[in-house]
């Protein structure tokens, strides 16, 4: 398959996802109040189950030898020479809660390097898509190219992370915590989104801690194509997640580092 | 003026303030890498002035008797029978990083007493208008009518506030900390949506503290409109903002304020 069929592809697979997903969000608006007790019914882990059951029925049928790694539905092939890393709904609690900064994340990875991500927020129109060299955007205002923004120092920089419990308390939950205290801004409850912005130049930084690979995989190319940098806390590769460090300028990145690992 | 144009006028309101807010948002998406520093302007600022002094003009222009107080230009006869109280960008934060998760509120005061809202999202399309008898949404799909969910006992509910930051350290503090730990999920970064969600039936309890007026007024006929509660922490009126709490169940409501005054 070609790089422009790829492409294509990627864009059908976020299609697909997005219209199983989307009968799911906010299923529940206007409807009256029998059957709307918390705890009857599990939107969020049906919609899950049924974007990734799609995702993998179209990527098996396309590509046999490809591996799969998804977040609901486990590992197929996963030391195959091409892999995808899918997450149906990276920002669950978004989703649970009616806000619109959830996403659909597919990653593929060529011999354990990410190569192509997409990701896809359907409720919005709006598809970040990245091969490591270039990213786009592609929203109701139709397509712009992806760059992220000129920020060198901690001072000036906003900082997104989705949840600061995620940390784990004592060493790592005080190196968030210093980081934090560094920089202009820090914003909570961003997902996907983080990662997105920073493409777009809104965010200069992302930290995050206890990502799976399906969290970060999909964004790696979307960051790098905008002319950002994502890796481990420790400067290696991001792509199994971990304790993820990203950001839309260079120098910026390695100030981070730094007060990182003092 | 009768009802209805009174609710025309509103929607008016909120269409015009969402055409001068917009140009600004992402106003860098897409755009090279010349004058992209931070720092350098700051669009959160101006679409804020541009759309208040809109809606200043245009409310003086039709109600010359009724009083204005707002969010960038502070109050004008707030001592009026009929007050209105604007903040154009609820949501500083997510509008500078490129979240959609920000609303215009405007809210009318009678003697008094919050009597009608509106909470305007124009990136997203999404309206939510309430009058303390009724509360609907108007979005992508159409209106929908707004009605809060059940939910009794705190271990079930779903609780949001825009920033754990927010509450002084101290007694405010903990007694956050302390209603966080009793519920079964918490999500911040939530700013107006978090009450319009609640309004919705997609969040239970929304709890914060050093609200303004302006943060607070447009939302409680919305919240009240779809059946739900909001007061002081002491039980007392919201309209004045400071520390609130919203619940969508009024058992909820009476738990979540025995655990905040043990």
């Amino acid at each position: 398959m070609s790089v422009v069929d790829l492409a294509r592809f990627m864009e059908d697979l976020a299609t697909e996802s997005g219209q199983a997903i989307l009968p799911f969000f906010r299923a529940s608006f206007g409807m009256d109040d029998k059957g709307r007790d918390t705890g009857a019914f599990d939107p969020v882990t049906e919609a899950d189950r049924a974007a990734e059951t799609i995702l993998r029925g179209r990527i098996r049928s396309t590509f046999p030898t490809h591996g799969i790694v998804g977040e609901e539905f486990g590992s197929d092939h996963a030391d195959a020479e091409c892999v995808w890393v899918l997450d149906p709904i990276d920002g669950t609690r978004a989703f649970i809660t009616g806000l619109p900064t959830w996403g659909t994340l597919i990653g593929l990875l060529h011999d354990g390097v990410p190569v192509r991500g997409l990701m896809n927020q359907p409720y919005l129109g709006e598809r970040f898509v990245g091969d490591g060299a270039s990213a786009s955007f592609h929203g109701i205002r139709g397509p712009r190219k992806l760059m992220t923004r000129r920020c060198e120092r901690l001072a000036d920089a906003l900082l997104a992370t989705t949840d600061p419990r995620l940390f784990a308390p004592g060493d790592e939950q005080d190196r968030f915590r210093s980081i934090e205290g560094a920089v202009r801004m820090s914003r909570y409850g961003t997902d996907c989104y983080a990662y997105c912005m920073l493409a777009a130049g809104q965010i200069d930084l992302v930290v995050e801690a206890g990502l799976k690979a399906h969290d970060i995989v999909a964004l790696i190319p979307i960051i790098e194509g905008a002319g950002g940098i994502v890796t481990a806390w420790d400067g290696g590769s991001a792509a199994k997640g971990g304790r993820i460090l990203a950001a839309g300028d260079v120098r910026l990145h390695a100030a981070a580092l730094r007060h990182l690992n003092p």
